[in-house]
């Protein structure tokens, strides 16, 4: 499918017969289709229908986003490090995995070294770049502060995803993503509130130019 | 004269002479007068106008605020830490330090660790901990983290200022505001942007109540 | 626990099982846990969890906050007023109160002193300051006066809770925000918009340090 | 001129010699004409030109605005107290005044009576309900209280003025504006920020009904 | 009650059983009471208890709102003129007339005069200045031009009232409040978005000064 | 030039030499060029430029835009009525005026028109329509009523611009785009605050169409 | 009916019963009417009700508006070209064509040309274009480029629709609505956020004018 | 210097002595220094400073930016594409290639590709891609599609920079913010306006793990 990323459908507003509609039509011409955003209610449905058609899914945890597929998409070389501060961001967390996953890239994942417990994300970090990942998708609602505090931290791009979490002034990610872009750490780049799939698209894209540079293969050609 | 504060005296808008006629008349009543945001243009001509009327000063360094007083303001126990992240915060810190100051308040200061470089945050901490301070007051723009990590580290009230360090979105201070109202830790309180003074004051007036009550003085009476 | 404050849980977005597992997990190695905003429909099944498991609790005054306990948390010296404008307002006010008892400080509570009857204030200040708090809480909505108002009166800090209540400009608490934030007294300082457990915890923070600096206890070392 | 209500000119943008013509064509049809905003270095030619245009004028203190008149507006019964916290209010509560004047109500004006020294505020309402104000315009910036407050105070239709003073959050009259339309007594209504003479209009237009009507003399009729 | 002002009760969030306590209580000091605000699923429950109590009613048609009373309040002369543009505006409109009713003012009301059919506009302020109202209340959401044009085309104070009627930018209200303070004309002053309550106990205000002065009876007296 | 749209330059920020350049070399290959927001300092040394360069001008009366060209462009059929409601937005109005003589419209344009005075509007529009304009540009600060009372008069396209007109809450042209989008007639389209030249530009691409299509002619075809 | 213009009742809190009446009334005086924003649960009931009065209808794909009509519209020459980008849109769009239709003008309507997806743009606007359509009407959420895209690569006027789609920063049609504000070409105004049927009349006046003045029939007329 | 990332000096606020201090100092430990910022009239003074101290210097063309350095950094395979829609952009897209210049990357580099003109943007993706760039930075203010329109195009990591380009509603970078964290293809991250120094940074330390890992080299270790 388009640009070797995988069909991405946004569940919101679909009734349950299209969605599964659209999952069939996907699988036709692409390895794996992402729907994000399904209503609790319809996924018992929708998981009983990929039983039945003999689809392969990934649920993401505490999240409303499921990968179909056939086949397992095999894993190329290449990692993102993911990681999140709170119970509340791990859905968010979760839609980056199962993007990259989509896309053939591996990832280390950690969801719950919040910055009030700084201690944690010193070992978190530690397995991450021993563990060779590319670059790093941090997921933080409220103050947002993980962003910058593991870019402090570690040479490698990072990509912060505020989360919704939080109430009042700067609640519902707008403090978190005025936090990440004020950022006071250079290489930090963003996407918007709770777009984890976002942010897992940016990350496999530059584990891909990474693998494919590695190998000197041809990698990007205009479109048009 | 009111409430143990200083006058405080806001120099915007007003002319050099109104502003020396303030602070001759705030000396009469008061041990010290704050005169805050001055015009770099007018401070050489007001701090001549010190210099010939007898008076002693203190400048804020950075800063457009200078404390005027014939005495200088004794110091009782109690100690406030005042740490900022940035060059551009160095000026609001030194607004909190001169209010502690006339309200008999001692300060430690360190101006230069920010989040970027936390390592130099510990041992300021550690200073300000073995220097007993009550409560620590931390200015901050861009993301404004700074008050969050302090206040994970250390077990007192911390103050958070956001400073309008800063541009694009989140800057003037607003994405460092919305950073400290949501901060993840519990234990810091804020006030408004760029308003050391207000957070000098909020510090001044814990010290004070730990002073009182630690000596079981009378110290609040309800004022109309 | 961490900091000698108790586990704070948000329950939104948990199911009742989740509580009531975290509830029993903090109660190992907490005096108290404290969660907030239960669902109405969850409440009694989890009074009822918490009925058989033998735990002792105190609800919030209309609030959504529950304080548990296996034995009720020592109350050491020092004291917290807790002041707030409306019936609407009173749900915040007592998370407060929670935290602060969650904390071992006592509090003196008055609940209905709106600005639009302000002769109401006064006796209740007087009692406070009788009471010999240490720090007001002062919860309000709509115009957020109150805050002011009481830092005007009294001698001592002032924390700020802007509440949700009011609607159309200014309303969810936006207004009160703003107007505490701008406060022209000296001596206020301000948590988010309906975070009363915030407030507790920087008032019962200032307790703990007037309480400790009177008898002279070390009280404070940095984490790290 | 239209409806009992003088000319009023927006002087922002215009060169002195347009404002000369234009206070010149507006004496041939009115009784009165107020300039505001006339910026200070054009004032010293306008007042000029006045002089030996054989004109009087009444220069708002503080302020950018200046009536000009051949012969002073005759004062009918019906008075407005006017009423301002701050320094930087003065201004705009003189715009009140001056639109008062040139519509024929004469005012009580106390310009000093903030709500951090909220005993200076008793003694003048009193004074303005001896003098049998119709209607109070309260000026205020920062956090806006005043408007509630006095009209928690006296039984008469308040116009509350947010003033632009204030910087931070909810500063520039928006904190102002906010906390005076959220204010929890009933009869505050509001202008602009720093709309002093909108409300001197409005405060103007109800004296002139409660003067009408004491006399049943017909008022209004519709326009078109 | 206090200053002649109904007892105003805002419903949402209370449960009708308290509601019903609050009605019974009220009626002791009061002469009415104003209940805003009330789902419609909890209208027939407090409706029949009111019935039960032999107390009657005014619901305000197409709103949340009702008035209580044992007695009709007495009218006084004084009458207020209430202007809406569209369906939906007709209960925030209600709202001011119920308001008006319980502060003894009669009111002209007209319900379906939106600027898109501003012919329909003309007949409708000339019965009211027919009429003699003091003052004119003007409900409209959207694009709020209503307030600006009655105001232009009557000799009297006029309150806007922006209501939440409209969606997109400026919806909810906040293109009509911004329309409403830009007013062009003077004369108009604003309450807060849906704020009818608000808008009724201004005019009424205003008519009872109108009415007091008439006859020259003492009329407002400071309250502490 | 491109799509029969003269070249439109922005000044800001620009050199006279740089523009003195631009314009040279626009004129190769367009009929005119509009070059707008021009700083006052540097409009003479350009109009100096022009008359040397044996160029002819239109400048925008009280604007800072001018339309440059060496033959008077032809005007076809087809003409704008351009309608404005205060003193500072006739620099806008002028803006589309241009922009519609540079695309060979005819412009039928009236300047003070504003709704405090709305008799003034109706001979206005009728001269417009007897002249048969295509489409009406309304440009109105504050309020920005303007559009929508053109449109509810007049059955032709509207295109409304907010003009920045206006202080405080609603100012700077907020409040009128708000209003404008609000709009409760039918038939209003809005461009961008101050955006003169936009408005014209669609105003005479309307013209250009009715012209086309009047005369059968062939139109428009996709570029790319 | 009023201008050509179908009547359009905005189903939005309204009884279907209420519905039920309006519809039968304004068809008495009305061609058709369009009634927007109906309940999902309602619709059937509406659906039924027309059927058994021997109305016909077209109700809007993915849509909650419905137009109603005893005899088709007479669809005159004249056409509007509608595109958007996403299935979020579609129902937007439609209700633009239902306006169309009922204001007597064809439409020619593409709803899958996603920016993401460009290519699939080029056949689509050379049909229309081919299709002699007066004017395009783009309706997109999210990033809302479509329009700006669209107006670069045709010679015809551009009206946006921001639609709604989209979550986070800039989500709810307001980042698509600056973007379409801010557009960088010229020759595009905008309606507002999810305004279909306000940009459907602005298309379909804008059509008329075409054909009324490519057969010279006389036009508009000022209304009062 | 830390993390192979040159020391980047806001020169905002500084004076040109304490510059050419800080200059001098970073060269003691850095490669580079990148001063940013420097107002206009400090400029030659700096340069000349610059000249005389033997120090070689890369100007970014309209920008207040420049990089000092005594031997030129070498450039280490990896390139970096970095694009911009108008003349206002350019001074921030220079901001990134000095940026990646100071962290040894070599770029492509496109000034003048606007939306508007689409076709030139052809070309030059196709000369970026030819010339094996492993990101593109793409710098565009107004509405923003630029970023969009490149990602749609190219199978590379995108970093958008919005710039403060553009005035009215969505001006200063606010609307082209919003639509690159709205945009509806993948692979785009974001920056803060005008921020093209962090673009820079990110887009070079993607590089630097390009070609770290081309090269199986090791490359990030945890800090602290
Ligand atoms: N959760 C999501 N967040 C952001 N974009 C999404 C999400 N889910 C789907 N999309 C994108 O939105 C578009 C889906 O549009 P639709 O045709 O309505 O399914 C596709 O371009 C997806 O790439
Ligand atoms: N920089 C400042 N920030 C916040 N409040 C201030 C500042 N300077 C003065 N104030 C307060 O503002 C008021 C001064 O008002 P004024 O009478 O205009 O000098 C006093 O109540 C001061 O406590
Ligand atoms: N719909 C309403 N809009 C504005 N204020 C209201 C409304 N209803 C009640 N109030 C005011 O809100 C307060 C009621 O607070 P409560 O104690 O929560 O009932 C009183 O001061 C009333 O005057
Ligand atoms: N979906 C809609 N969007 C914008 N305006 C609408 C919509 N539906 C109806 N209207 C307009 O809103 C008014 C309907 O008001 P109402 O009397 O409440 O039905 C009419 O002037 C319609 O032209
Ligand atoms: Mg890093
Ligand atoms: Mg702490
Ligand atoms: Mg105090
Ligand atoms: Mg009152
Ligand atoms: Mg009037
Ligand atoms: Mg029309
Ligand atoms: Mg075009
Ligand atoms: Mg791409």
């Amino acid at each position: 499918n388009r640009r070797g990323i995988p069909e991405v459908v946004y569940a919101g507003g679909k009734q349950p017969v299209e969605i599964r509609e659209i999952i069939t039509g996907a699988l036709n011409s692409s390895d794996s289709v992402l729907v994000s955003r399904i209503r609790a209610d319809d996924l018992p449905d929708i998981m009983k229908f990929a039983g039945e058609a003999g689809l392969r899914t990934d649920e993401g945890r505490n999240s409303s986003s499921v990968l179909f597929f056939r086949n397992p998409p095999p894993e190329y070389p290449g990692k993102v490090g993911i990681i999140c501060a709170g119970t509340s961001d791990i859905g968010i967390a979760e839609e980056a995995r199962l993007m990259c996953r989509a896309m053939n890239c591996g990832s280390i994942c950690s969801y719950d070294v919040g910055v009030a417990g700084m201690h944690r994300l010193f070992p978190v970090l530690k397995e991450m770049v021993a563990g060779d990942v590319d670059v790093i998708v941090a997921v933080a609602g409220m103050e947002g502060a993980l962003a910058t505090i593991v870019s402090s931290m570690v040479d490698l791009p990072v990509i912060g995803v505020p989360s919704s979490a939080g109430y009042g002034y700067g609640g519902d990610g707008i403090g978190a993503l005025a936090a990440m872009l004020q950022s006071c750490t250079l290489g930090v780049s963003v996407v918007n509130i709770d777009n984890g799939i976002g942010a897992g698209a940016v990350a496999a894209s530059i584990c891909r130019r990474v693998r494919l540079r590695g190998g000197a293969e041809p990698s990007a050609d205009p479109r048009p």
